[in-house]
């Protein structure tokens, strides 16, 4: 059997499968944006790996490397943030061909040194190798208070489900990067969007503060698409959820973007890579959560309901919409 | 200037420069076989992160994919022994392309796992990503008494050099594998140096005693090749070396291995991926280093001195051995 046949995440179930683990110290093993396990009574350590591969996750046709660094940093960043934790200390793997450039090299590293600055982490760690192609993964080791860190698992019947940011827009960059090659970076209209793409940034600010101030019940970065991420809370929750597609925050770019309504929906629906913190919490803390959103300045939208039962349901003007909820990127699955 | 002309050394330097940092918490960054940062008063954090890729660290047409795991895993394991930490929490990323059959998944997975139960540490965190080449990339995370972490750069003049087990038997394995392909594995003659090749096993408990009684000034794990990794002693403990080549720790296989003394000298010297420990402790523990040898059943050798001065010199038969003490495995050097 061919693996594009199973789909990632029936590679992953039978991982977890195989893995299941009995060690006091692991409290969350794999199934979450980090793992999770005790350092001390009160602390614990978030390790998460992630990969950037060229041809998969980019083509360096479209990518200046620079960006490449800084985007290896800030996924897994945004990882860390995703469970209400501080990150820390940064290793990297790069993988390229012998006949690369050392310019490449050094603007994949300016990259990686200017994003981590802006995070206040620290490379300590890395390992360079021959390969085909250009790769770089990294891993992330973070930090939490045990008590306080935000699973994917602990979402409740009635939670709002919020989205920071705007949903879609790394996803429609990448359209335009697709089109225009690296002149995207230059076309003044579509520049947040192909940012979004080459340059997401962590929201670890405010997810740090969600955590701190107990708002959140469940909360996940959004790198697989809105709906497929959602569907990892509501699975690992035990719940189901609804989302009303006129909620979505949309983009300035997205809304002047000259195609129709259904292709922005599915942009916005099913986009990976946005990076944005998708979270639940109680109706009764709605105030605290906008009061939290102004002072940090960051747009947070509600935009559905958690419910009892299983499923994701897409209502669009009222009516569902026959989405797929297993959508979003999917390595493995053509 | 393409990186094949600079080298991984190069490479390596250049990146230390550029992530010079002063986190409170980082003990060692960049340039031993794991980072070190302090988690608490007493101990610290050991990270590493290693990758296995297709075509360069391994050929699929006579590596089993179980090997690749077992071996993803040992390699990671061996640079938190050669500090003398307690290897604990694994990550694995693990990149593929999308016609690979499920079976090769699942062995390559059969092998992480024995070997994470044979190390007695934990899977906690994954990644799987579509690729033109199988390549997987491991983090391990150790923890060590912060005391009593070994360094590369501990050594003194006068410190005895030894290697653990045999050396060279891992380069042999792959001349062997090389030439007759999967087949190797059924030949008696050389089934330990193949298996040493595909299956190496970190010297865990040899390294931590070693580090608890103090009896290493400092170590590493033969990766690079034995001349070229007490390069990495030497040059970070501003010493100098002496090798005899007659000390060499041979196996049997290698003793009847029909080819010339010249070339198993040069497979002894620079052959990588033994994953032996390469150690320096000071004279008058002569007693101390072979009696936990004796007693935890490990071969141990005396291999050489350390000098002032700089270098290593190379003796063979009384005469210095015109070898480039730059050479063994280094990536991006043709």
């Amino acid at each position: 059997m061919k693996i594009k046949k199973l789909g990632e995440d029936h590679i992953i179930d039978k991982i977890r499968e195989t893995f299941r683990t009995g060690h006091p110290r692991i409290i969350k093993s794999i199934g979450d944006d980090t793992s999770v396990t005790a350092i001390t009574e009160k602390r614990c350590l978030l390790l998460t790996i992630d990969s950037l591969i060229e041809g998969v996750h980019f083509k360096k046709d479209y990518t200046p490397p620079y960006y490449i660094g800084r985007k290896a940093v800030s996924i897994s960043v945004s990882d860390i943030a995703a469970m209400g934790g501080t990150p820390l200390f940064l290793l990297t793997a790069i993988s390229m061909p012998e006949d690369t450039d050392f310019e490449l090299v050094e603007e994949l590293y300016r990259g990686i040194k200017d994003s981590i600055a802006d995070y206040g982490i620290h490379l300590v760690g890395g390992n360079t190798s021959k390969a085909e192609s250009l790769s770089i993964t990294t891993t992330l080791v973070g930090e939490a208070d045990k008590h306080k860190v935000v699973y994917r698992s602990g979402a409740k019947p009635e939670d709002v489900i919020y989205i920071t940011g705007t949903t879609g827009d790394s996803a429609l960059g990448l359209e335009i990067l697709s089109e225009e090659g690296i002149a995207a970076l230059e076309n003044v209209s579509y520049r947040e969007a192909v940012l979004k793409h080459l340059n997401p940034v962590a929201r670890v600010g405010m997810a740090r503060a969600l955590a701190e101030k107990g708002l959140a019940h469940a909360m996940i970065d959004v790198s697989d698409g809105l709906v497929r991420d959602l569907g990892h809370i509501t699975e690992q929750s035990n719940v189901g959820a609804i989302i009303e597609c006129e909620r979505l925050p949309l983009s300035q770019e997205m809304l002047d973007y000259p195609r129709n309504r259904d292709h922005k929906l599915w942009l916005a629906l099913t986009g990976g890579e946005d990076y944005e913190l998708l979270f639940t919490s109680p109706p009764e803390k709605k105030d605290a959560v906008e009061l939290l959103a102004r002072r940090l300045n960051i747009r947070v939208t509600p935009i559905g309901i958690v419910t009892e039962g299983k499923g994701t349901k897409v209502l669009d003007r009222g009516e569902e919409l026959a989405i797929d909820t297993s959508q979003g990127y999917q390595h493995f699955v053509s």
